[in-house]
C-alpha cells in the first residue's frame, strides 16, 4: 500500500429511512477532516401501492448510489416503537435501504440514534434543532432542506467517527 | 381479446416473508382449476450481516421471479405482534418481499392470514397442520418440505380466489 492510497478519503453515505421520505447524505472523510459532498431524499408519491413505493425508495437510492459510489454506507438503527403499524412501516423501508447499498456490495453499519447524536452534538439525547446547528459546524458547506436529509449526513459523520473501531470489530470477528 | 388469450391460465407467486426463511410457491389458475407449479425457501445465512442477509433474499427471489415468470404476486400482511424487535426484523424481509416482483413490473396484493386459512380450509383460526392437510387436497402435486413453502403456496391460492375482486377494486380505485 503507498503513502498516497492510505491519504485517499472515503466517501461514505448516510441513509434515514422511511416510507415516506427516505433521507440521504454522502460525504468524505480523511483522517479529521470532512467534506459535505451532498444530499437529499427520496419521496415516491404516496398515492402508489406500497411494493411501488418500496420500489421507488430502492430506485431513487441505486440512482444515488451510481452518481456518488460511496465506499461506506451506515443506516440508523431504528427505535422500535409500540407501535406494531408503524414499526412495520419503518421495517420495509428500512429492508430497502439495507439492501440496496448491498446491491453494490458496500458495507452497511448500523448506528444507534443515541450514538448518532452523542457523536454529532455531544449529548445522546439532543434534539433535531441541535443536531442541525452542529452540521452547520462541521459541515459548513451542507444544504438541506429536509430534517431527513440532515439525519442521514448526521448518519455518515457517525460513521465517519467509529468506521475505524467497526472495521476492527469486523476483522477481528471474521 | 380472443377467446384463447380469456383461456389463458394466470401464473401466481405467493411469498411468505421472514428474514430466516422466505417461502415461495408458484401455481396456476385457470376458471376454479388449480395447478401446482413449484415451491421453495431462501435462507440466506444467518452468519452474514443484516444487508447482506437481506440481499440474499431479494436475489433468491429474483432467481425464482426469473425462472418461473409469474405474471401477478401475492405477499401475506404480517401479523403486528407486540414484539416490536421481531416485528422489524419481519418487516425488513417483507419490505424485500414486496419490491422483488414490484421489480418485474408485477402487482403484489395482500392478504390478511385469516382470511388465507379461511380461504383454503374454511375457517380463519387454522392451524398449519390443516393447512398442509387441505393444500395436498388442492395441489395432490404440490412437494413441500417447509411450512413456509405451504404458507406461500397457500397465499398464491388465496389470490388466485379473490384476484377479480380485488382488480375489480384496484380499477374503481383508479
Amino acid at each position: 500500500m503507498t503513502v498516497s492510497s492510505i491519504r485517499a478519503p472515503v466517501r461514505i453515505i448516510g441513509i434515514d429511512p422511511g416510507l415516506r421520505r427516505t433521507g440521504w447524505g454522502v460525504i468524505e472523510t480523511l483522517g479529521n477532516k470532512l467534506t459535505y459532498i451532498a444530499c437529499g431524499s427520496v419521496e415516491p408519491p404516496e398515492t402508489l401501492p406500497l411494493a411501488s413505493r418500496l420500489l421507488g425508495i430502492h430506485e431513487g437510492l441505486t440512482k444515488v448510489l451510481n452518481e456518488f459510489q460511496p465506499m461506506e454506507a451506515a443506516v440508523e438503527q431504528t427505535f422500535v416503537n409500540k407501535d406494531g403499524a408503524a414499526t412495520l412501516k419503518l421495517g420495509q423501508a428500512r429492508g430497502i435501504a439495507m439492501m440496496s447499498p448491498a446491491m453494490f456490495g458496500i458495507d452497511v453499519a448500523e448506528y444507534m440514534p443515541n450514538l448518532v447524536k452523542k457523536t454529532v452534538v455531544g449529548a445522546g439525547h439532543a434534539d433535531k434543532n441541535q443536531i442541525q446547528v452542529m452540521l452547520k459546524i462541521l459541515l459548513p458547506k451542507a444544504e438541506f432542506k429536509r430534517a431527513d436529509a440532515a439525519d442521514a449526513l448526521a448518519i455518515a459523520i457517525t460513521h465517519a467517527h467509529h468506521r475505524s473501531s467497526a472495521m476492527l470489530r469486523k476483522a477481528v470477528m471474521a
